[in-house]
């Protein structure tokens, strides 16, 4: 059990070490394991939507001019020397594009000259949290989003913009910067609603039977809520300075829709936070559960035990072997001695009885 | 019980989702269960008080350029059609209206161009904790409430509105706002007062008999109260905000009612930091319960043991075979050994009662 | 002794509903069981002290125009028309005299026009701990206090008004309402005296012989003190903020006075934590003080069964009735088995010795 | 053992009361068994250095006036009109007189008129932890302590002065004070490296062996930390202030040394922080020290009866008087039986020692 | 053990006393046992780079008149003239240079006319932490570093600067400086990491077999993270501050790499914090792995017990030795006893088996 779980802990605490130590800083290093790029385009405005591969970042350039919402999304990062391309097209300093490539980045939002670098989270969970990084880089006319691997929660994004119709169509590149930060913040709820399931489903098994395996399943949950807690919090501050953040790139219209997301995150830490207090709960049930326990493990120990031992000393007696007991001669005294035997026994039962330690539960096998 | 707890647990804890994943922001969709609409107007000021119910919403548009105060009051929200007209005739925010028809919304008072948002959340308890969430729009003549089921703590504000004499028909719609508001908050005193039983009986059982059952209803109370301290919070900074906002909405009549309004509102969270206090203490009471009883079932054992085990022991020496024993000859040799075994259970007796293991209450099976 | 501890709790925490629900705010309501109302002033100056008892708020009118210090000083809460005339004469807001009925007020300050509103909290222990709300109008040359019952620590302050000479008489109201504000916190240090004499003698009496009872007694203590810290924070705040307040109504001679104050009441907040902190020391200390005697009675416990139960077994080997049992036949066998008997009963105990799990302690019944 | 402990108690926490209950602030008091008053100065500057006793305040009239620096060290605050009139010659404010006397007092720097009010807590470790409080007077040319007792942290200060080259000679008052404040904060260092000793100590002998004494040692040891940090917090933010505080009192030279000073509290409280953390760790390692011992203790007792039990059973069973039973009868079956019991006997042990309830060091009796 | 805990607890606490008591600030006295001063200079610059040892303070002042960028390295902090003299060719202040030699400073940033003073500390991971004092003198045009022990952290910067093109070459002052802070702080990631496998290695331990060797392991390990926090704290607040300080000294080009700098302490504390959570859970798991084997054992021990119990009882009745015992003489007599005791000693393990306290598993000896 113990593999299994410091696996599950590898998943969620990030690797410690940013980039080869030594390394200077800005340099671009593909992340171990990295899937190899591929960069799609969609390029939408008045004059329509497009949708389209791109091979070489050099025709990302002419796209740059035009008065469309350019939507640049690279999936994977293993190829270090396309992502410093587009880099080069956009203007983009070194040091975003290399916290783009290392994947342990807190959630923040960085102004450069001319744009803003955004870093988020995305989480999915399948049967273990799953966390994926996600770099957006928003200009006056263009975003660019980088995805490790591909993000689920953007699917639906896309369908919107081909329908023509929905605000994003018809707003500008913050509009689609705020939808994507939309889209990846409400993924968390399913998330939040499974770990709620689990909670609910330890409960009732600890209050079934408190096993250390259940124990170390609550920490499992605690620690995982930990490590989103550790992403969010960065992130509703990073949405509360960019919602206060005035500069040209984020129009009037948009900031009512980031008051509506920075109260989103807000929500989501609201039941973080419950949950880790529900996790907590249950350790304490689980002790107390424990304790209980032993509590009653030792009363029938202690009632068996306190029955029969003095029934047991009173047939030593006379078990010793004197040349003179009378008692032993008596006809009737096995009989007399059987009596008194019971008599004790059924006293001390009713004894234990009135103090309470012996309830029909005691006796009822399926109890436990 | 698990099972039981489990549904309170759903019962406190908001659902997680917002509303069906993927859906753009700003989309109007009735919660699930949700009552059918019926709309109910209140419209005062000097030309007298009028009270009708209305069908369709374009009814509310003359009403709003009267001189009077207007009181839009919407029950059920089954009907988002008949809400998104409300909407369009007062100019309310298409987010403002989502977070109307999303059931889970902290606390929080919101201002666009004309007119304030306001949600807060009634509570009351039957059998357990029932939250309800009531929206309120406030403009310079008009009042909108959105309540998902009947809100009874607002029927006492319109007697007084009927009477004409109250303050609340003597001033303008801030004044009406900050009365449902007063209303709401007030609603909160005798639920406190509930929890304050229910942990003072709590109390009561557990020291008389601590039993699993009564550390799981602690952990419920603890669990609503939790669940209150949640929504007050938000709901205290709001009204802090509403306080120190100085638009031309609230009037300087109204301020220093708002400022007692909030100075509830933290007497709330204090009682509510009291309780949750007190339901610590219960578990700690509890826990050392627990422990004190496994002590006391220690002693009885160990006293029982203690005495019976050396005296079966000297009985045992005696049931031995051996030929050659010259106690087991002597005619008074039994009676001598009867003795010995007296003296020891007495100096036993002794020795435990002088550590304090043996009092008065040992001997009383009615303590338990 | 439940009942007990309920009865303290309910004399500590407020009662939770400020007045009958539903009530519009402003309204003036006796609290319930409250004295009937009695007023007594004191008019101080370059004039002289005069000293009376007020039948009719109307004849303070004329005393509102003197240029002397004005006093009032009102005892019980129970004639609310009384005290609605007090507020006509001296312009006191509604809101604020609801909250002198209302007898579970935080701390506060609060400014109207050209008044002070102070609510502050004399504290006493008899038997319990005793909390007197007390409210004190401050205006430019009158201080009007509300007293539900008599709180001597006031007392004091009139002696040193009639003797002329004390800075009081020579200062305006706000030296005055001054006074009352130290006489107040000052009351809280004997107190605290008390609760430190209590604190040191739980503790006396758990390490001698913990017993859940001295456990409920520490509850009881830290739950009051819980209470205090609930009394002293708000007026600590409000303290620093009348300080910092500058208004025409203090005086810069005062200002000094005000801060010194101030700093009374962070020590006093400074002591309780220390108290607290000790108190929860003494939860500690029983606790582990219960789990050393579970361990002292499990080790006489297996001591005492470690060393008989070999011997039981070896005596009832020979008690076992084979016909051919060769040591039973030898002369001298019953002599070599007591002597092997008392030789493992030795080198048992002392092994246990040689353990540290006997000490002289064990032998001493006086010791528990 | 409670008795000694109750005697640090008080060392350690305040008593409570200022000055008598009901008594006019600003009234002078001396201290209950405060020493007799002795006044030294030593006045230098471009003139010299001279060092005198003073007998009577008015001598401190003429050397006020001097260009030198003047610092007059009271000890012993017995004499209350001797420190009234000091006060009247500097024109100190009554409340810091007040402050002074009483002994109680929290770290704080005030600023009067043209002078600071600064107090500050000397500390000594002799068997137990002793605290002086220092009051000290900064104006423009002079600088005035007081110390109830003798403080010796201060005597190399004066060596100092007398050498004439040493910074202080050669700065003004503000340097003075510098100096005083930095010898009594630089005098924490050796006491909480007693403390730090202390802690090795009891870990050392809790690891050896846990006992209730231990624990109590324990606790106050955080009870002095903890008063030692109530003591330093305050001072810390007055230092703070002090340096951020521009009068014309401190010149811009003596700024960096106060900065260095504020360092110096800082780092006290770090060190603080880390005692109280490894104060708690103590704790744990003793409670769980005290539940592996009662595992330990339970494993003896379980081991020694789960053996003998069956064995026993067994011996008596062959132990009942039946007529009939062939086993009895058996030339061989008397040995048969031992080796029966033999063979149970050594597969327990295996049992356990698989188990790994039985280790090499539970036959080691030097191993507690 | 408990040696071998205290030498660590040493090596991680700071020695308490700055310098010795009494001595005036602004003495530079070396620290004990400080190796003795050598100092290497990098000159670099348009004319090239130049590299080459100092064997006299005086040869440094050229250098600093010099339009190139001065790296001043000095090793061992032995020779305190020799450090003085380097203090006054660059004109530092007397009270950095004590913080430079005294060894137990916190990270600070502090600024001094014309340069600024920054403490860093540089850790690495060998058998126990290794914590290194990096002190820096950041001027317009050099860069002072005093290392008590070769910090090989700074290592690979030298490399750097020999290729000629790297960003440190070809950038000022400051930007060194910034590279020196970065590689220090990228060295805390390897040593995070070492602590995330100790981590991981210590709950399989305990989940295996809780010792109490492994729970001093855990407390050594939460030690050693107090004190890493102890340092990272104050070192995010000052590289917060520098990024902050706008003095000439920083460029607006280094600005963005002292904002990544300061984003890689807060990940740090960040990791900390997680690593400080799961040491906290590692205690819970131990506490309740022993609480769970106390449950196991009383389990065997009751279960033992209270089958053989009542059947010696039964041997025992048969075994008295009265003349009238009808069974004894009935021929069948012993074996129906004999049976009725398999039966009850059946029945007892069916009825502990239904209540769960029987498993699999405690018939398995390798399960522990």
């Amino acid at each position: 059990m113990a593999k299994r779980r410091a696996k599950r802990a590898t998943a969620v605490i990030p690797a410690h070490r940013p980039v080869e130590f030594g390394t200077p800083p800005g340099t671009l290093l593909a992340p171990p394991g990295a899937l190899s790029t591929t960069v799609g385009v969609i390029c939408y405005g008045e004059a329509g939507i497009e949708e389209f591969a791109v091979a070489d970042p050099s025709e990302l350039t002419p796209l740059r001019e035009k008065p469309s919402v350019l939507w640049v999304d690279v999936h994977g990062l293993g190829d270090e020397d396309f992502i410093k391309q587009i880099g080069d097209v956009f203007g983009l300093h070194d040091l975003a594009l290399e916290d783009v490539l290392n994947l342990h980045q807190r959630a923040k939002i960085e102004y450069y000259d001319d744009h803003y670098f955004i870093v988020v989270h995305a989480v999915d969970y399948k049967e273990t949290l799953v966390v994926e990084q996600l770099s957006l880089f928003l200009g006056s006319n263009y975003v660019i989003t980088f995805q490790p691997r591909k993000i689920h929660c953007l699917d639906p994004l896309r369908e919107r913009l081909r329908k023509r119709k929905d605000k994003i169509y018809l707003n500008g590149s913050d509009f689609l910067a705020y939808s994507i930060l939309d889209a990846v913040i409400d993924g968390y709820f399913p998330v939040l609603e499974k770990y709620g399931e689990i909670i609910e489903d330890a409960e009732e098994r600890i209050v079934a039977k408190p096993t250390p395996e259940s124990l170390a399943g609550i920490h499992d949950v605690r620690r995982e809520l930990l490590s989103l807690r550790r992403i969010m919090w960065p992130l509703r501050d990073a949405l509360n300075s960019l919602y206060r953040d005035e500069t040209n790139l984020i129009t009037s219209e948009t900031l009512p829709y980031l008051r509506d997301c920075h109260d989103h995150a807000v929500r989501i830490i609201d039941l973080l936070e419950i949950y880790r207090e529900l996790g907590a709960d249950l350790q304490d049930i689980y002790l107390s559960s424990v304790s209980n326990r032993i509590n009653e493990v030792m009363k029938v120990l202690t009632i068996i035990t306190t029955i029969f031992i003095p029934l047991s000393f009173i047939a030593s007696v006379y078990g010793m072997n004197f040349d003179h007991m009378p008692e032993l001669r008596k006809e009737s005294g096995y009989f007399i001695v059987l009596g008194v035997m019971g008599f004790i026994g059924l006293a001390l039962l009713f004894y234990f009885w009135k103090r309470g330690w012996l309830t029909k539960d005691d006796f009822d096998p399926k109890n436990h």
